[in-house]
């Protein structure tokens, strides 16, 4: 497949990981000033992403991004612009993406980054570019704008799979442009960004020609792509731009986003951080190395909200709900790249519930305004994240916390909760006692990527439970109460309380961080599940697998020989 | 965890494998005069299974399975029986299964047995076990003989995971017996037996409550358990006997068995075989080891079926679908044990068409008949075997085969099916063209594993093709016709046939084996998933991958160290 191979190039090997000067670390927060490899344009409804890879501007040195590979620097642009277009752009209706480079629309991620990489930033990496393109398909279906490929060359790879997120896949008809799935055949590992499943379980490829199509490096253009599903039209040269400006339009006029409304623009997020801490306006961490875990605290609001969407749009991304999701969503992202050894977040919230429901009311009450349809599904997909994120999840409920609404979404992503029955005697007798709060936001908007909102995945076959649950919205529940209705796990008392959470900590770091990571990735997710989670579940751990392979990842695997010109040499006994 | 940790010996490694004498052969075939490690009674409508481990039986040398521990060697014996109480024992409505140790109903899968096993093996192992346990939920679900786990003593790992299996779990409440999944905190592995997804899936057990459980090696007993939902009772050693006596009693109350059919013996199964040949009465294979292939071949009755289902069951184990299917399903399983490095299977089928859709409907007419559904749901499940067998599988269609109805779901199966175009004009210009047929056994009762039909899969989310190939049933379609209903991949003509069959093989050998594990796994499930899809999916998956990874297996891996007095070393970055 020329364009993968051409991908070659003959530097060293380079382990990315350091990023971002000499502190090595990776930061996920850039604005369009700073983008290296991709363009936004709006017109109207239609805004334009155009893939123009810088091929020096690799995320770490050692690899050249030629013909539109990317690594995860350019996928943390991606997401950027994805964002956004929800947030700063109410008019875009349809988002095309295409690209700038003459034959080729993307080669997929980097090949000569993906072998020379540790085997926990290529799964890390795969996530990331996972959650973004789930979250251009979340874009399309919730938010009314519609993605289209307009694949204006060989798309192969991950650049196939970045179309298959789209919603409409237009391929030029020129006799050489093709989209393909080469990483079998040449590589010797799967499409690891969602390719298989969608393929199958989204387009509804016949699976015996999936099974061809991803062998073939060269991969399938022209009507055969079309017949065969694999993308939506194919369209000769020399209509290629009138048609995308036509298939743009058409896609525009099935929104219901509105034509008037002012953005929300996304201002520079507020961080400090050294090495043992990060900070932001509403969410701190402290990273304990003695420990493996990190103390997260996510504070509710300091005032009341706004009157209504109006006002609240005027706060900006100064909106408390909006201000603590972007903090939340930076910080997922910021510790599972840069602090793989602390294996377990613990969860604190302080505030006052009252306002954390108000806030939730005022959303839910709005659902119809776009930007309360946008926030809201923004703290969804942060939550998702959450709950792919491959660290054991502890809540620590105490006085003065607010797990309420959708804070208490954060007890409900965690693998156990504690919460204090009383009060701490010797720090404040006379404090109300630990409570949760349930609101109406914990039963519908915010789901799993099951489909299911925590509490169902929670009381999975147990409908009284689950009902039971639903009786008490509103009210502070202490923790003898919580933990009679399965809210919570356990429900310490004052006496015991340090103890616990000490041990409860100490035992998590004492465990294999692998099988937690397997643990926690099937416990998580009862009940049915969906492309998101076929794609989080069974496609990634299978590539997890593989790539931990010697056929892939060994010194003579088909990931370290590739570009070579040396064949890969495979153990042939199938496991 | 005592039983478990007792398990330890200090015998060194071993690679099992080797197994029946120099031919390092694994023969699943055995019959309940031979077993070492179970005893079966049947009175009247209860059966009891009663697992009494011979510690010295391993089926390689190197390892003791102490405390009712077991190995490949125990569990072919399982199915073996569970298969005879299915077809040999109408009047069984319900199976007990129990321990003959003291306090030890039974340790789960060998350690040092698991320590010393290579990959494969283990990743086989698991899955045949699997399989095991998925035969007993299929007996309880469609054959009325409900499985009762009377667990009189300590279940631990796959111990609980069998009791898991079963759909009454009783414990004795003795204040030391308890069930557990003691691998994750003792081994850094999981529970390799659908542990963890029967645990919420099935028996709903909240996930924050299943994931302290999992970390608990000591595991968890008495009225917890119960309201735990780990089990479904615990009863006082004194009324142990009469209680579980009453329950077996009850749940053969809800069963339609008949009470008064004969029973079909499953006799000595003709197998012969060399290095390079496996042959049956209905079937044979002949292994390629120059391609890394296995061209098999089945054939389809010689004459036409009995009248009824009565003068079916006289004919025995001889009645042709029985027959054919048994000798299937020992020759999945042989092969997949025996040779993993023969990476492509090729079906070919001989016979005639009519004969084998004229018993698919004498079945089909009886499904009722006990007789007749036992033969339709052990087909459903051989075929569920092969789904899941991490080969590449061919079909083959040429003139004089008898892919039809049920021997038509081996083309479905297959990952790409090659049917000839016409004739070979060399061999036999006169010959009828190479055709399939559809028979309604296609559209129902052979289910996958996700609980679609092989076509509903085939086309998932294409309602139009699946309804186009339903009217076509009963007549042969010859390759233009099956390439245009979507039945089949390609149709070469007389003048390609050979090379294309040809540079399939030799292109699938060239391909990295584990990348073609995965993209089938991926592949052969499209739609829904369901508690077997996400075993062999996401579970085994996870599974795979952590067996791989050094914290387990690695020499200072838990899985290594168990038993040694030291601890085990771990990378704490988490992936």
């Amino acid at each position: 497949m020329t364009s993968v191979a051409a991908q070659h190039d003959s530097s060293g090997d380079v382990r990315p990981g350091a990023a971002e000067g000499e502190s090595g670390r990776v930061e996920f927060r850039v604005s369009p000033d700073r983008y290296r490899h991709w363009r936004v344009s709006c017109d109207g409804p239609v805004a334009t992403l155009t893939m123009d890879v810088d091929e020096q501007g690799g995320l770490v040195p050692g690899y050249e991004l030629k013909l539109n590979s990317y690594d995860l620097g350019v996928d943390i642009e991606l997401y950027d612009a994805v964002q956004r277009l929800r947030f700063e752009h109410p008019e875009v209706r349809t988002v095309v993406i295409t690209s700038a480079k003459p034959k080729i629309f993307c080669a997929g991620a980097n090949i000569r980054m993906l072998a020379a990489s540790a085997h926990g930033w290529k799964v890390n990496f795969c996530k990331f570019t996972n959650e973004t393109r789930n979250g251009i398909e979340d874009a399309t279906a919730n938010s009314g704008q519609t993605y289209l490929a307009a694949v204006n060359g060989t798309a192969s790879g991950g650049g196939y799979e970045l179309a298959l997120a789209c919603e409409h896949i237009m391929l030029v008809d020129d006799r050489s442009s093709a989209v393909s799935l080469p990483e079998l055949p040449l590589l010797g590992v799967l499409p690891g960004t969602g390719g298989l499943t969608r393929v199958v379980d989204k387009r509804h490829v016949r699976r015996d020609l999936a099974d061809y199509f991803s062998t073939r490096p060269e991969g399938i253009g022209g009507k055969k792509a079309v017949q065969w599903r694999l993308v939506d039209e194919v369209v000769p040269r020399p209509r290629w731009e009138e048609t995308v400006t036509e298939r743009a339009a058409d896609l525009a006029g099935h929104s219901s986003r509105p034509g008037d409304a002012a953005g929300v623009p996304l201002s520079p997020l507020g961080k400090t951080r050294d090495d043992d801490t990060i900070t932001y306006s509403h969410a701190s961490a402290r990273l304990n190395r003695d420990t493996g875990s990190v103390e997260i605290t996510v504070r509710g609001p300091q005032a009341p909200p706004p009157a209504d969407m109006a006002a609240a749009a005027r706060q900006g991304a100064g909106f408390w709900p909006l201000a603590v999701t972007r903090e939340l969503d930076d910080l997922i992202l910021d510790l599972r790249t840069n602090a793989p050894e602390l294996g377990t977040w613990v969860f604190r919230t302080e505030g006052d519930a009252g306002q954390v429901l108000a806030y939730d009311d005022l959303l839910l009450a709005n659902a119809g305004d776009w930007f309360a349809n946008e926030v809201l599904h923004y703290l969804k997909r942060t939550l998702r994240r959450l709950d792919v994120t491959s660290r054991s999840l502890l809540a620590v409920i105490e006085p003065g916390s607010c797990f309420a609404g959708s804070l208490l979404e954060l007890a409900l992503a965690a693998d156990r909760s504690y919460q204090l029955a009383g009060v701490f005697e010797d720090v404040d007798p006379d404090a109300e006692p630990a409570a949760i709060t349930l609101g109406n936001i914990n039963f519908g908007p915010l789901t799993m990527s099951n489909g299911l909102t925590r509490l169902q995945t929670r009381f999975w076959g147990d409908e009284a439970s689950l009902e039971a649950a639903g009786k008490r919205q509103g009210a502070p529940l202490e923790a003898e109460d919580a933990a009679e209705l399965g809210l919570i796990t356990f429900a310490p008392d004052d006496i015991d309380w340090d103890e616990e959470i000490r041990i409860a900590i100490e035992e998590r770091a004492s465990f294999s961080p692998d099988a937690l990571t397997g643990l926690e990735a099937n416990y998580r997710f009862a009940g049915p599940e969906t492309l998101e989670t076929k794609i989080f579940g069974r496609l990634s751990a299978w590539q997890n697998w593989i790539f931990n392979r010697p056929s892939a990842s060994g010194p003579d695997g088909a990931l370290r020989r590739f570009g070579t010109g040396q064949r890969a040499v495979f153990d042939r006994k199938r496991v």
